[in-house]
Parts: structure tokens; C-alpha cells; sequence
């Protein structure tokens, strides 16, 4: 590899990072809507009409994991969980802004106001 | 659906639009690289070692038709094809380099330097 090309392949290497981190079924309304204050799971469900519950514990599992959100489990009876974001995924919706300003820019561009 | 409801869907609708135009395999790399100054998809073919002929162009076909990538063909003998990022492409570009800066925080986070 050309001295020139590693240089483009760590410029890319956290992007596609990032975009892989982000591109998960419903990754993006559910850090919206926790960065929006929902907390609970439960709120998630009747918020984002499409997704079944096994499914967006596996996508709050790896946005646990990747370290954009945190859990917390309060002990109580019925126990009560709560998400909310990191530092790390407070800047991601920072970001995102930035990418849903694209977007818009996208949909004027294609003449589709609808997704 | 509930007022709150409808912002919200508002607000994700450009975002998941964006996501979804750049999330296809390869778009970041060829956008990267045409940004770099690879016109040509016979370069970029070089470039990006696992990319396929009819995948590349697929893909091409694509961020043209999203109004991201102008294609120009010269009529000479051989053919002469080069694409050129339009300002919306370059708009995503700025866009790229703040998710990019945000990858390299979460790289930093999962302690993973390789991608």
C-alpha cells in the first residue's frame, strides 16, 4: 500500500466506524428520542410505532456497548430502567444535526418532501 | 399522532434520509476519494481493493441520482468518464469530517484502534 492511500484508509477508518455504529435498525430515532428525554423503554415502544421489543433491546444493548449510552437499573418494585446518553452521545447528536441539515438539503435537491 | 410526535418524525425524517443515502456499500470511500481528486472509476477500481466493476457503478448510478455526484462523459477514443462531487456532495463532505472527528472519539472509547 502507497504511503498516500494509508493516509486516505485512516481518514476513512473512524468514518466508516462511526456510520457502522449508527446505521443499526432504529439506532437513530432511539438516541433522538432519548436525546428528546425519553428514558424508559417502555416510552420507546409507544414512540417508534415499528419496532417489537427484543429488537430494541438489542439495539439499546450495543448502543450501551459502544459507550453512547448508559443504563441504569433502579431497584425498585417492578424494577425500572432508565437510558440516557453519554458525553460520547451527546456528540453524536451533535453530528447528527449536522447530517439531518444534509438531509434536508437532500430532499430539496431529489424535490421529496416526504421519507 | 400526538403534535410532539409529528416534530419528532419531522426531525428524523432528513436524518434517516441522509443515513440512508450515504449507508450503501462503498458510497463513503468513492465520495472520499473523488473529494481527494479519483475522477475516474478506473482509479477508484485501484483504490478500493474489494470493490467490483458493476458494484462501483452501481453505486455511482446512485450518488448521481441523489444529486451528490455529477458524471461527465468526454467523448474520446477510448471513452472518457469522471465524476466530480456537486455542491451538495461537497456540503456532505464538511458533513463527513465531523462524523469522522466523532469515530475517532468512539475508537478512542472502545480502545480499538483498528477498523
Amino acid at each position: 500500500m502507497k504511503k498516500t492511500d494509508r493516509a486516505i484508509e485512516e481518514k476513512i477508518c473512524p468514518l466508516e466506524f462511526a456510520v457502522n455504529a449508527i446505521s443499526g435498525k432504529w439506532k437513530i430515532p432511539i438516541v433522538w428520542r432519548i436525546n428528546q428525554g425519553e428514558k424508559r423503554p417502555s416510552e420507546m415502544l409507544r414512540g417508534i410505532v415499528k419496532v417489537d421489543r427484543r429488537v430494541l433491546n438489542q439495539q439499546l444493548k450495543e448502543l450501551e456497548h459502544d459507550g453512547i449510552l448508559r443504563k441504569e437499573v433502579f431497584k425498585e418494585l417492578p424494577p425500572r430502567v432508565e437510558y440516557t446518553l453519554t458525553p460520547l452521545g451527546k456528540s453524536l447528536v451533535e453530528v447528527l444535526w449536522k447530517l439531518n441539515d444534509w438531509g434536508e438539503s437532500l430532499l430539496v435537491e431529489k424535490n421529496d418532501s416526504h421519507c
